[in-house]
């Protein structure tokens, strides 16, 4: 039951460590002040604190408290700074790992008798408080799905493979490649986020552009509800009545726990690239991006860091001689200051990269584009899935880190964009307290595009100043989201930090509609209570 | 109400003939028999046989029996023998034309308040018995969308446009074209069918492959519900819980009226082409088109004809000898008996046609094929809307022809189009009487296909005859999709016709919880009832 190298309090393996560079805390030291560290609890105090599970027994669960403690909490902002604190507040009352479909179907039975909440658990790295258990006077037992992560079929004609729900990124990909296949689904919490976990909560990759979103990967699979198994097959499309995949896709646990998913694999590639592309001013940035989505160049990922994130990026990189030859190149060409990072891949066989590439190219130019070729393009990739832990790194030097994301049509986005960092920049003027604010677009489509946006900030004195920091932070940017056409989420879903607001792009109805499904489903609202659907 | 230029017993424009050619006929009646020409009923005696109207008068509501009998059936084999026999068996007792959202809701309240029963009525296209009244106590209303056909706002940043729900193709796209963009779906009743009656059924057009199915271009609109109005926004992509959107593609009225649809638009392509290519064999030109959809060509357009379907096209074309040129022409090349014909576009500017256009030869040409160019394509392009119409010059000649289509995976497709073809083959042997049956593959994903298979037989000596044929031959092709893993429909949705198969894919859990949703915004079961599922 879990990694013993996973860290406990944070993210990923104990032995990763990705530092800020001295560079970098000296810019952040001049943008917000110096970093302010708070002191770590032990996971021994956390222990202690554990109180007696309230479950009976089940040769299923484990009541063993370190257990208890490594499933109590995500990767959220408060989750952190629960772990870190010590203030856990709540743990599960038991763990269970089951190894079937029939045990699942067991367990939620035995959970019915014994009156006791479930929470669905794929990889734990939720950030909007999924998996966070809420007091209650029924008992807290989380399921985790991580042994069932075998890849159990490939039908090779129709390119789909079926496999557990708990099988993580590394876990999918490298049982696909050893066939010769690929799931294409990488998001930055590849490495520990499991298929189940991305079904539950629409999850989306970074290369979307050219594999989909998990709602385009997931072809079928099976949910065990309280209802019974609803079990989904596989077509290539259907005209046969509102489609059930969607109903699954998004379900956050509330409806029941996936026990298969089956997904569209792809061939690997024969060839993949990335590219950086410098923009000169912000306004021709989003035209072009915009453009490349319109205009249905082949790409397998775009990525456009607005000037401060591009500036941000450059400045923590951590080899200034190099980042000053860069900036003089593309002055040179005319990307100066406010020029915007756009990287983007292009994934297939030789003939149809080149002409991408080239269609990419010549479109880019047209917007001031200044080409880089390949350099940074690879370093992305390097670190596509590193940003997690640095972090670690961030904390180690007293800073906090959080980002959020939405998405909206493009006629929107600059305003909505511009509206979000505005929020969080001025948010905390009131204490003296600065922010760093930037953001990129990361998942574009031809009617618009995600936008996610990273803030940093200083805890304070303590926890408590720190919590309340994040929570007027996180108001303000989730209001004015709601309040300006973009959805609470694209790619993380909705927790319980973003169910206040749901009802803004749902609807009245349109929420009387998912209570309506989640007590068809769930008569006694058993399962993950809070989530998506607040109390 | 109804365009006087229409048909009231079949397909279109009353001025639009496309007979079936000499050559076609004798093609035809070699392989199943002389034609058997029935009689058709007068509009007169259908008239007369209209019932006087169980509804109270509202100003909105026509009862006008001329209106009421072209409301009355759709274009389903056994609503054509309704109607040319003139034995209707029931009609709306009044028929609605609403102007607004408005007004719906208020026919939806005066519904309630009388008692009646509503049929939300798009094009009329339907072949699934979509909007046929049944019989009951209850009287029962039709709600046309006819005068709701205004492109009501283009948001040309985000190509998306707002159209009310009733615009058929041709309004939809010219709306669109005199500002520069296109919808890009095109449906074989493009003529006819209706935006709204797209979104209800899950439609998809023949260029798909680029534009993608209704699905993909529906991005939010309204729903008028016993229960609310069900607004759904638009976002390019979120993860905010399940998709309410999909609730409303294929719910075929029974959750509620659509009174608006918004959808993503394209900006007209700078160029279009369209092209044949001969395979030697099915198998050859099965894996070829699997190839081509798998390895992502960017093509606008597949259409693969099995070896009888080209056989009969090449017959049916009613130029023989220069069909005889040109198939002297292919069988030097390799394409002799059991070849096969494969259509496909490319959409785009020149550069990225040019490009596709040469993936594709290249791939296609290891399977065998022989390019033609785009004189084939150019006749495709020519009769793409017009196949409806040659029902009617087989009907004069006394042969009924009827289509029916689902979809399956790839590893799948072989099999399926096999046992279909052969349970309408078989089918009336035991009365002695032939099947003409052909099949092509017209929407390709990765995962698989549709399967589009169109039948060809006589009705015998009168409409009890033909009925019985027809009855044995969809239920004998219908069992046959069910058992095999097809689904019901891959783009024409399931009305009555399908409904008894439904729960073959659905599961019984899947079934229930599409009850409960049309309980949940319709309580009384007012809306379309028997439609998707039995009562």
């Amino acid at each position: 039951m879990g990694d013993a190298m996973r860290r406990w309090n944070g993210w990923g393996d104990e032995a990763t460590e990705v530092e800020l560079p001295a560079h970098g805390e000296a810019f952040l030291a001049e943008l917000i002040g110096p970093g302010q560290r708070l002191a770590d609890a032990s996971l021994q105090e956390v222990l202690a604190r554990v109180p007696a599970s309230r479950l009976a027994p089940h040769p299923l669960i484990c009541q063993d408290a370190e257990v208890r403690v490594r499933h109590a909490r995500g990767q959220s902002l408060p989750d952190w700074l629960a772990m870190r604190s010590g203030e856990f507040g709540l743990f599960p009352d038991g763990v269970a790992c089951p190894e079937s479909a029939e045990q699942i179907r067991e367990l939620l039975a035995w959970a019915q008798k014994h009156d006791v909440t479930l929470i669905p658990y794929g990889g734990g790295t939720s950030v909007a408080g999924h998996i966070n258990p809420q007091a209650g006077q029924r008992p807290v037992l989380t399921l985790s799905l991580e042994r069932m992560t075998r890849l159990l079929d490939i039908d090779e004609d129709s390119l789909i493979a079926t496999f557990g729900p708990g099988a993580n990124g590394p876990q999918v990909e490298s049982q696909l490649r050893a066939r010769g296949y690929t799931l294409g689904h990488f998001p930055q919490s590849w490495e520990l986020s499991t298929l189940g976990g991305w079904v539950a909560s629409r999850s989306s990759g970074q290369q979307s552009l050219r594999y989909g979103r998990i709602e385009q990967l997931f072809a079928g699979g099976k949910l065990e509800t309280f209802a019974g198994t609803l079990e989904i097959p596989t077509f290539p499309a259907s005209a046969a009545g509102p489609d059930l995949r969607e109903l699954v896709l998004g379900s956050e646990g509330r409806f029941g726990v996936i026990s298969e998913v089956r997904v569209r694999i792809s061939r690997l590639a024969e060839q993949e690239r990335f590219y950086a592309v410098f923009l000169p001013s912000w306004q021709q940035a989003l035209s072009a991006i915009r453009s490349l989505a319109q205009a249905r160049v082949p790409l397998s990922m775009l990525r456009l860091s607005n000037a401060i994130e591009t500036r941000t990026q450059l400045a923590l990189a951590g080899h200034p001689q190099q980042i000053a030859l860069l900036e003089k190149y593309l002055a040179l060409r005319g990307a100066r200051d406010g020029k915007c990072m756009l990287t983007f891949g292009v994934t297939g066989n030789r003939v149809q990269n080149a002409a991408s590439l080239k269609q990419a190219r010549r479109l880019l130019k047209g917007f001031g584009g200044v080409f880089t070729g390949t350099l940074l393009g690879k370093k992305w990739e390097h670190n596509r899935f590193r940003f997690p832990y640095l972090r670690h790194g961030l904390w180690e030097r007293g800073y906090l880190v959080d980002t959020l994301e939405t998405a909206t049509d493009w006629s929107n986005v600059d305003n909505l964009l511009n509206k979000v960092e505005a929020s969080l920049r001025d948010e905390l003027a009131g204490e003296g307290e600065r922010v760093h604010v930037f953001t990129h677009l990361s998942h574009v489509y031809g009617e618009g595009s995600s936008i996610y946006t990273t803030y940093v900030f200083r805890p304070g004195a303590d926890y408590a100043t720190a919590m309340a920091r994040w929570q007027r932070l996180k108001a303000a940017a989730s209001r004015t989201i709601a309040e300006n056409r973009g959805t609470i989420s694209h790619q993380h879903g909705v927790g319980r930090d973003h169910a206040p607001y749901l009802a803004a792009e749902k609807g009245e109805l349109g929420m009387a509609t998912l209570r309506s499904l989640a007590m068809h489903f769930d008569p006694d609202q058993r399962l993950a209570p809070g989530v998506l659907l607040q109390d």
